[in-house]
Order: C-alpha cells, then structure tokens, then sequence
C-alpha cells in the first residue's frame, strides 16, 4: 500500500515529546504557520485596545504558536502591555531559526498547564481525562506539560488520580510499557477544589500552576466541560485570575453556545469581554470524528468526486444521526433544548456547512471557516412546514417496556420537547439551488448511527431502464460515508449480477475502515484538544459561523415554542414519526437508511 | 440487498427448460425481439439472390429466433427456397400470440442440434461440452436438443461420453442430482466421425441429425472448434450438407480470423459463400467475460461514471493481460500468430471498444456491434514507435529453470515471434482526442491477469499537494475493473489515514465478486454458447468489426515482419520487457500493474 504522504513533518500520531514548542505541526507545511498573537486579556476587563494594535504586530512578527521567545523571563506583576510586547520582541520565527540553539531553548522554556474545570463531570472522566492520556502516550503532549482538575467538589491529588485512572485504557495498542506510561501521566495530574464564580479560587490556582510552570513560557488551556448557567462566571474567573502573564490563554468551551440568535449572541458578547475571538476554541466533538476530517480529503483531493458534486449530479444530501436510547433519567438539560438544539443546529449542520462548501483558498483555519460561513449565510431560513417533530413513547417488545420521554422523572410531564426532529433545508446558491438537504436526528430509535447519504441523480437516457423495474429511485447511486459506529465509505452502484441473464443489483464499492486501518481511529477528543495545544483553529466554531447557523434556526424553533407545537408520538426503538416520510417525499426523496441494505 | 431487476423475463440462471422456444430471453424485452430470416443455405453453391429478398421478407415477418412455424412439416428433398417460403408463411410472432395454442405447439416441436466439430480437441474438452453441461444442468438448453461430437478418430458414442464425462463437473453447486443430470445430459451425446473436408461425412450427420430431429423444427448450431487451415472445408461441407432444412442453422467460428486485413477479408469473403452475416458467430471469449458484460452496466446504469468517461476526465486507459506461463512444447500454432494477433488485436481491441464506444441507441446486438465500429474506425493505425515486443528467455529462479520461447520444440530457433508487446493507441475522436490507450499483453510474466486501468487525471488546484509529496502522480484517482482471475472493481481513491495527522494514502473503494456474489460466475463459453442459441449477436463479431480491427493492427504487424524486429527479451516469470515503462513514459503514463498495491 503506498503511503503519499509522510513528510517528515506530518507524521500520524506525534512522535517527539518536543513537538509542541518545534516548528513541526502534523498538518503538513500548509497548516504549519499560524499568525499568533498572545495576547492574554488578564487584567484588562475593559475593553482596551489590543485589537487595534493586532494589525501592526501581525505584520511585523509572524511566529509559530507555543514556539514563544526565549527571551522572555519576567513572570508576575507587569501589564499584559509590558508582557506582550516583551513577548513579541525580538521573536524569530522557529521557520527562519530551524534548528539553531535559541530555538532549542524556546523548546526547553515552554510548558502547557491543562485546567479541565468540571473535572468530576462525566464528559471529563469519559472523555477529556483519556483523551489527554492518549495524546500523552502518543507522545502528543509537549515534554513540559500540566494537567489540573478543578471542580467544587473536595478532593486530594490522589483521589483525582485514582478517579482518573479509573478511567485510562492503554486503548491505542498494548505496548508494554501501558501502566509505566499510566503512572507517569497521574504523575502531572493535580487537583484544585474552588467555586466556579470565584476569582478568589482561581487565584489560587494561578499560585499553584506558576509553581509547576517555573520559569518557563507558560501556555494554558482551560477546557470549560460546565453547565451553561456558570458558564460566563468561570470564564471571567479564569481569565482575570489565571491566564497565562507570558504565553498564550485559551478556553475550549462546549455546546450549549445559547438557545437561539439572541441567547448565543448575548454569550459571545459575555466571552468577549473577556477573551479574544482567537481564544475561544467552541468545541464540537462531531468536526473532531475521523470521517468528517476526512470529507475535505475526500472532496478535494479526488478528481472523480470534483464533476459530481453540485445540483447537476446530486439528487438530495441526507445527513443522520440516530440514538438508539432516551434520556434515561438524565434528560433534565435536555429537556430545556431538545434535539433540534442537541444535534442539528451544531453537528448535522457543521457537517452540512463543510460538506457543501465552495473549494477554500487553503486548508487554513480561516479560510475554510470563511468558506462555512458562506453556505450558512446562502441558506433559507427553515420553515415550519420543512420541519418535523416527533417524541418517543413507551414501547413493551419481547417483555420489556421502555420508557416514554416524558416517563422520564428529570422531564416535566406535559414537555412537549422534540427528541425527534427531521427538517429540509436550501443553500441557495449557484451550486446548490433546489438540491434538499435533509437532516434526521433522533433519540430512542431502532439504532445508533451517523452518516452522510448523497443521492445522486437518475442517469439520463438509461439505457437498463427496463431492468430496473419500476422502482428507478432505488437504481441511482448513492455516496454514503458513515462516520459512526463503525467508520466507512461507500459507493453504491449498479452492477451486473453475475450469471447468464442480465440482473441488475446494487452492490457497494466500499472502504470499510476496520478492515482496511488496523489502527484504532482516536476519539475526536484528542484531535480537539491537540489542536486547542498546537492553535489549530479549523475544527473549532467561529463567532460569525455561530450566529449564522443560529440565524437559520431561531424563527423555527421560536414558532414551535410559542405555537406549542405538539411532536408526533414514535414507539422507543422504532424508526421515528411517519411524518418525517412525508417531508421526504415532498421533495421527492426516499430516506436512504431504509429498507434492507446490504452491510458491510 | 435489493434486486432491481429479476422481472420474470430475466432469471439470472435459466430455470424452464422450454426456454429457448418461448419468447423470453434472458436479455430482458429490450433484447427479446430479433428479426431473424431463416436462411440455410443449404444447396445455394452459388451467390443466389436471397439477401435482395431479405428485405421484404423481414419487413414482412417478424419473428422470434427459434421459435418456428408450427405449420413446418416437410423434411427432404424440396428446395431451400421451398422450405424457406414453408418456414416464413402463415407464422405469427411468439410476440403477438402469447401464450396460445399455437405456440405451445412450436415449443413441443423445436429443436437444437449442437455439432462440436473438432470434438476431440482440448477446447471441445475442456470448455466447450462442459459448458453445455452446465447450461442443460441450469435449464437453459430446449427441452428438446442433441448434442454431436464430431472429429476425423473413430469414437464410439459410449467412447464420446465417457471421455465428456471426464471432464464435467457439478460445479455451479452442488446439488444432490448432478449424478443423474449428468446422466441425463450425457445421453443426449453422440459421436460422428468424419473428415473435415467430407461433404459425404456431413450428409451422413445430416441424417443422424435428422432421426434425432424427427419431426420437429430442427435449429443446428455448430462449434468450429479447428485449425485455421481446414476452416473454410468444415463450413463448407456443414453448410451444404447438414444445414437445417426447416429452422435456423448458425455456426460458431473461432479466432484466428486471418492474420492480416487481406487473409481475414478473405476468409471471411470465404465464409461468406456459405454462410449469411447473420449465421456467422465469431466468438471472442473474452466478450462472454462477466466484468466486461458489466463494463456497459457500470458505464451506463451509474451516473457517477457519466460525467468522468472521456478526455476531461481521464489520463489513459490501460488494458492489460498476463499469463504466468508459456507456450510449454505447444507453440506451433501460437508462433505463427503472436501475442499481438493472438491477444491484442482480438480479446484487447474488443473490450477497448465497448470501453471506449458512445451510447448506443439500444442494448441490441446491431446498435451495440455499430458503435463499437465507430471506435475502432476512429482510431490512428498503430505505428512502429508506439509498439514495444519482447520473447521470453529462459530463466532459473530457486534452482529451476524455466524455458526460454524457442526452447520449446514446436518454435523455430530463430523465431522472432512476440510473446510479449505492449502498444500505445489513439482515438480521434472528440471525446478521447489525445488520451493514450495503452495495451500490455505477454506470456510467461510474474502473474496471470486480464484488467482494466482507468487513470483519472490530477485534482486541479489540489489543496493537498504538499500531503502527497513529489509523486503526484500516484495520487491520482484509478478505476480498476478485474477481469480475472478473481473478479473485482475498485476504484482507488485517496482517503486520510486514521489518526491525529492528516497523512493521505490510497484506499480502495471495492467491490470483490467473490466476497458480494456466493454464486459461481458462469465460464465465458457458457454465455456465448447460450446467446448463440439465442440467436443474441452482442458479444460476436461482426464482419465489418474484424476487418477495422485488422485494418488498425495489420501495417505494424507487416513492418515487424518485413524489418524482422527483433524482440527485447525479458527473464520468464518476469515483469517483460523494460521498453514498456519507455513506451509508457513517452505518453507520461505509468503502468497501473507496478509497485506494492493493496491486494483485494
């Protein structure tokens, strides 16, 4: 199998516990330059004028993030004025360095501290936690590195320890040295108990975290994984009390970003007050997955795909999410957003946004975001009448009886919260004018799956048309890539059944990735997170993306709300509301996770 | 999986056996009505003028092949003219009678007689009465028919079945009749022996024809399977002596159709003393090919393949075949032909064509065979410089030494026969205007395979160059449809691996026959002998066919002759010549057989 790529500098999974403070980025020389301003907002809760300045210094100093001088030392009570221009000093870029002393000393003086605030959270323990010690064992984290738990809960350094540990698997492939590389890890894992809305605690994190940064750089992520309502507090909190006095401050906040254009606004403001748009790394984990990383790839780096991909060739674009479990007595925060807000409004529509989009100038941060924001802005506000909503109900099979939504003891009796919702939706330009783009998403359905379906169109002329019957919207190809569970692609096409007669089928031209990679995909955690540590911005939400995509859903979702419209009732573990049939066929589409389906 | 065809007209695998006479034909309703005119030309020495009465007579009847005038009922001495006038008047198409009395008459009362001449040849063995076998085993043979064997040996007809019943096997699977099927069909045997150039012999098989036929209308197909040299004799005393007096007589002939543009026209001029265009089966095996029947199914059923199919698309095609042996003490025939006559010019060409041909009206045999026409009428003769030939040498490999070509008995020392030739041809038309057709055909190679290569060209503006390195051109898009062994599809696309990085490769997407269709893939003669049953033309070639094909090979083979080019001779069980990769680079194409590839 040739391999194409594999420059020295992009190397799969990191390889050098340097990598971080190198000029080396795992996205190829493309990617590798970012223009850093590190400009941490400590001490400067009004609204002064960095922003004014980032121009001037862009122009003049271009340097690599997390590859900061070596010159500065000063930690303590300067102004952010003082310190950042002490920062930008005389930095040489890592590029015009390359391998040269002053560079290696850079590598020596940086550190990342980690402060996973909601530490005792489940996100934190599923995710967050295993995620940074696969980043970790794959020698991903910089060699100087940090990670604080903080949450209100009392805890000892061990009993964070002990709680995490709880949750690492050597997952990746069972080297030998598993348990040694575990222990080392815990090692750099500390905890902090403190209030979220409490500047006082975060100060004193602050104290605790300069004492294991030293008098190196020191860089710092907080990974917010906190409810919505303290959300604000704590990132007040952290930046006034704890950002970074030498490197860079960046926050990675998690959905929900509001309930609807205002909200969402109001929040982005509140953030702003306190942070830069390049510190705010709004995480969803669904860009993070490793077939929607890969839907660029596939785009754009295959010519077969290039002719094929407008309203000339596609018939309708399908994008589905499917659990196949409720709210389980959790469904409290689910309850006041449901799953228009849970899944559509961010996931199936980021991945709308990056499949439809016009080919970017490169693959850099912001010329891909730049690029999203343009199909957002190019689509029709949704309408009620393109939308369907359907809520599950109790179902008894084979013995057992599932519960209803509402059956839920976290959700108020008479909610009528879609935990269904299917919805059609137009980019209304050149490319795409009059293609459907339809999303399903749902809870407590038959199963659990992501993908993306494109249908493409009949074939003009076809000449096999009387062997196809008189079902011709089952002869069209169709493009499915399934980015969960189980990663593949698939192309299904119409073929000849082998024999003496002439029996059309269709067969699949597949890549099936368990089966091709045998390496385990990493979870889109670890790509996030290392992305948050190198300032790849790509994967992450931009403010005006943000607001875009809450334009297309507010008037819906405010309509719903204020009509009180009622979902249609679907049995849990059924395949939703017939409703969402019909929408389809409106548009003359045919739901393409129906029917039987040969699986890979 | 769903099945888009299988109306009741098209079984994959026949299952009445009063198939042949109904009118349902395996090719759906597009290919089921063929105009047929039922011309033995038995005692026409001479060119009478039944081909100006053709026309009336097709326009006024219409009928379905081997399905017969009830009202036939005199045999003998009459002239054909006579029984000609008796076999067209007062039918009525199966078509317009349905499934009436009449036609169930015709049913009961037709019958085929296939004569193997050259019966005891190896193709007869190996191929041929095997074939047949599984065609009756699977119900797609008459419910009345004869099989004869006829060659110059005496064999009694025990002897015939027993030396067929060595070679038969219940292989499609394994049902618990075969014995008795086998018992069945080997009843159905008979033996003739006779001389190939013996009017007399064939007017003695005529009449054991005739007992076996008794009183039904009698079809007779012979199987040519005889050296070139006593062709012409075989079909001259099969025409005049053992024509069918009341149904359709066909013969099927096989390559060498000549061995240049003048000896083939001749031949077929020849062949044409006897035979009309239409009784005429060249057969191709490689045409009865399972994944070259699909290539017009993928093209033209897929719309995904729609847009890509010409110049803009595509870089070059590449058709490619290998054997992992030689000649091995049977090159006398072989060395008077050559790989480029003996593979290129014919089983190459051939599938070039319906590669390359536009859209045919219709899946009939005419409008397909037209196009293909077109092709080859379009493309540049093949020039000296643009053809490569290599003979193998011996070669010793693990302590075994393999032969060279003229180590083989039956060659001449001195032999400059190719056994190895690649050749870069050019269609001037306007969708291929300036894409190389490379062909690479040779004996005594690294491996055994028949394929097609279809390289797509570069992304343009490929956001992803930096990720592939300097070899741009292996990142391009490739669509590879395996002949044999091993039937497959792929098309390689360039996908990201797994992981943090973003590192590319080539993955494949890819259809494995043996891993979709449990069914076993039908032997190429099987189709063959069955569409010549049928009277279905598709997969032979016609007369105006062969004589572009040879126009298109017949300089350069006269150069190489004349000039007496020696070959560049490469190591048996090698990769051939290394003037192919000269060849090749001089139309900037790289061969698609090379380098570590992913195996299906």
């Amino acid at each position: 199998m040739p391999t194409l790529s594999s420059s020295a500098h992009c190397p799969s999974y990191c390889s050098s516990s340097s990598k971080l403070s190198t000029s080396s980025s795992i996205y190829g020389n493309h990617q590798r330059i970012a223009i850093s301003s590190i400009r941490p907002k400590r001490f400067v809760p009004e609204k002064v004028s960095l922003r004014s300045n980032r121009n001037s210094y862009s122009n003049a100093v271009r340097m690599q993030d997390g590859a900061v001088a070596a010159t500065v030392t000063s930690i303590g009570n300067e102004t952010p004025f003082k310190k950042l221009r002490d920062g930008l000093l005389s930095v040489t870029s890592p590029e015009e360095l390359g391998d040269t002393a002053g560079f290696d000393i850079s590598k020596d003086k940086s550190t990342v501290s980690i402060t996973v605030v909601g530490a005792s959270g489940d996100l934190a323990k599923k995710k967050i936690f295993p995620a940074l010690f696969a980043l970790y064992y794959e020698d991903c984290l910089p060699e100087h590195f940090t990670i604080f738990g903080y949450a209100r809960s009392k805890m000892t350094d061990a009993e964070l320890r002990d709680m995490v540990s709880r949750t690492l698997t050597c997952r990746i492939d069972k080297r030998e040295n598993c348990d040694e590389k575990m222990d080392q890890f815990l090692k750099r894992c500390f905890y902090h108990s403190g209030q979220y809305d409490s500047q006082e605690n975060f100060a004193e994190l602050d104290r605790k975290l300069r004492e294991h940064e030293g008098r190196r750089v020191s860089n710092r992520l907080f990974y917010l994984s906190i409810p919505p309502n303290i959300f604000i507090n704590a990132v007040r909190c952290a930046s006034l009390s704890s950002s970074s006095a030498s490197g860079w401050t960046r926050v990675i906040v998690e959905k929900p970003f509001g309930r609807d254009s205002e909200s969402s606004a109001a929040l982005t403001k509140a953030l702003k007050q306190y942070l830069e748009e390049d510190q705010i790394f709004r995480i969803d984990h669904y860009l993070g997955k490793e077939l929607v990383e890969n839907l660029s790839v596939l785009r754009f780096s295959n010519l077969i795909f290039e002719p094929l991909w407008s309203r000339q060739y596609i018939r309708n674009v399908q994008l589905l999410f499917s659990e196949d479990f409720g709210t389980e007595g959790r469904g409290g925060y689910f309850d006041s957003y449901g799953i228009i807000r849970d899944i559509m409004q961010n996931h199936l529509l980021q991945i709308l946004a990056l499949f439809a989009m016009e080919t970017p100038v490169s693959l850099d941060a912001e010329d891909i975001r730049n690029e999203k924001v343009k199909v957002l802005r190019s689509m029709r506000p949704l309408q009620l009448e393109d939308m369907v909503i359907g809520q599950y109900k109790s179902h008894t099979k084979g013995g057992v009886t599932f519960p209803a939504y509402t059956d839920d003891k976290t959700v108020p009796k008479d909610s009528l919260t879609p935990t269904f919702a299917a919805a059609a939706l137009f980019i209304d330009n050149a490319r795409w004018d009059g293609v459907p783009f339809l999303m399903k998403a749902g809870k407590a359905l038959h199963n659990k799956r992501a993908e993306i379906r494109v249908q493409f169109r009949h074939v003009p002329g076809n000449l096999y048309n009387r062997n196809f019957g008189t079902d011709l919207d089952r002869a069209t190809n169709e493009l499915v890539i399934r980015v969960q569970p189980d990663e593949a692609i698939y192309l299904k096409i119409n073929n000849k059944v082998p024999g003496l007669g002439m029996r059309l089928d269709r067969s699949n031209l597949n890549l099936h990735y368990a089966a091709r990679y045998s390496k385990e995909i990493p979870d889109a955690y670890e790509r996030l997170l290392l992305d948050a540590i190198e300032g790849e911005r790509r994967l992450f939400i931009r403010s005006d993306e943000l607001d875009a995509a809450w334009a297309l859903f507010t008037p819906v979702l405010k309509e719903l709300e204020e009509k009180k419209i009622v979902p249609e009732y679907y049995p849990y573990g059924s395949r939703g509301p017939v409703g969402s049939h019909y929408l389809a066929a409106k548009y003359n589409v045919r739901w393409g996770d129906l029917g039987v389906e040969q699986q890979l």
